[in-house]
């Protein structure tokens, strides 16, 4: 009993509340997707930082953890992909989230399973290749999320409104998007529904470090920045690995001398191991907006009690 | 019979719709500032690309284009910037935007004449120096609009919210916004008011040249980029010029060497004089949503029309 009238993204998960968790590497496992499905909104099992035997232990234990419908996403950029692809719809998986790469690499398989498929992408060109691949909807992910990002850096106040013109198919928003307002905001541009990574990183259940976590609390506005632009744009919380990307950057380092600095394993020494000098650090610009670590059951009656305080006050501007 | 009910931004400034022209050099002269006041909202003569005599003019001018209040943009980095308070205030000018450089320069001699001051700011850190310096309103700017811009590139999306958060005076929001569907997000975000530039730069009213607004109406999403970040940040629309220096800028490029490739003059050459290849093209993110140049009264209606239609559709939500 959400209070939440229906509309096409709700219908086409089966949520009661058209809230969304991002896959988000090292964060989003079992715990984080059952909470946010018992919560009412839709879980998704990361695959981004799993390999294959993992991920199909973690669908397993969110089956146990949760009745409801949950998701996966799975970056399609990695050799183990379609691996992850086959062990989902091998353990009953229907929905799928994809992101980086072609979602036509996998399109035909899954709709032959009548599986959902829903494509994150950064621009309105790449919006409508999603819904001519076939995608059911496309989670349209702003410059100021966090983790990896577009190159156009187009904000989610604009590429909202920009890949609502440009195709058909439901958009869902990403991207600076922690509170009710910033859901309010969200739907008003005329997306069906938010995708909220940052908020629910940075929850009870969320497998992340809670020393990562604790930073992100700690962080202010201004905090993050999009940084490794000629490889894969990420967004970075500031710390000294950042700092020392940032200066080669401006003094006009090459792409191999920026990934030799980056080397292996700095995302799970930052997120996972907890290592806040060194490691990387992904979250979103929302950053300083977010200032405690509760469960994601409080999240989400937050979300929803502020989004309806905002949807009546607007209601009252006129 | 605007149909908004006042609130602290209406009353402030003494309008009827909570929509303000932002200061825009070389498309913000008296006509455009007249346009928006009769139909509403504040119109803003901006004296960035003015000598203080032409500024002048241009106040004595809009006086005779309309009986509503107007009020003047002044940024305060330039060497005549407190001949043009001094003009501004002699000329009977009551309601003062100042951009750039601290607001306590002006405060003092401002308050005394009983005027309304009001800074933009691209963070929270300086919307609370503002409150501190006496300021009534602080303008909001996101990395998504045009022309200079702030260091941190903190999104509309969450710069508002943060400033929110950090001030009690009323916050307008700017950066991101051209349709009524994105006055509803800024309001949800918990601005009183917007500020719009790139949407009013392409109208009728505008003095730009022809020939820029054509191109801001044949941009797409992803067109412009915030460059010059060691000098002082712009975010330009694609052109010969600006892909020169992005180039400039990936190579590690000097402070020195920038500034001789920019020169003098490039800002009048694009916008006032529609040399569209080598001159410096200012505009927002939201240009890709810009398609046809009406007159001031027609993007008034169309903002005011969509903004009800999409809160009576948020409303619907639950």
């Amino acid at each position: 009993m959400s209070g939440f009238v229906d509309n096409r993204v709700t219908q086409l998960l089966g949520i009661e509340v058209p809230v969304i968790q991002g896959g988000m590497i090292y964060n989003s496992g079992a715990k984080l997707a059952a909470a946010v499905a018992n919560a009412g909104g839709l879980g998704l099992v990361g695959a981004g930082s799993m390999r294959p035997d993992l991920f199909r232990d973690q669908i397993r234990k969110a089956r146990t953890l949760t009745e409801r419908p949950f998701g996966v996403n799975i970056p399609l950029l990695y050799p183990h992909s379609a691996d992850c692809v086959e062990i989902a719809l091998a353990e009953g998986v229907r929905i799928f989230f994809t992101s980086a790469g072609s979602p036509r690499r996998v399109a035909g398989p899954l709709k032959e399973a009548d599986c959902v498929l829903v494509h994150v992408v950064a621009s309105p060109v790449l919006a409508r290749k999603c819904e001519d691949a076939g995608c059911d909807a496309v989670v349209c992910e702003g410059f100021e999320a966090g983790g990896h990002n577009g190159r156009d850096e187009i904000t989610t106040m604009v590429l909202v409104p920009e890949c609502v013109a440009a195709v058909e198919i439901p958009v869902i928003a990403a991207g600076g998007i922690a509170t009710g307002q910033q859901m309010a905001a969200a739907l008003a541009l005329g997306a069906e529904s938010v995708q909220i990574g940052s908020r629910f990183a940075v929850s009870a259940e969320s497998s992340g470090h809670d020393k990562f976590k604790q930073a992100v609390v700690d962080a202010a506005a201004g905090d993050t920045r999009l940084v490794l632009k000629a490889q894969v744009p990420v967004r970075l919380l500031r710390n000294a690995f950042r700092d020392r990307i940032m200066d080669m950057e401006r003094l006009g380092a090459t792409a191999e001398e920026l990934a030799a600095e980056l080397g292996q394993g700095r995302a799970r020494a930052g997120m996972l191991d907890g290592d806040l000098a060194e490691g990387e650090l992904e979250i979103g610009q929302v950053a300083g907006l977010i200032d405690d670590i509760p469960p994601v059951a409080a999240i989400m009656t937050r979300l929803l009690d502020d989004y309806r305080t905002t949807v009546a006050r607007l209601a009252g501007t006129q």
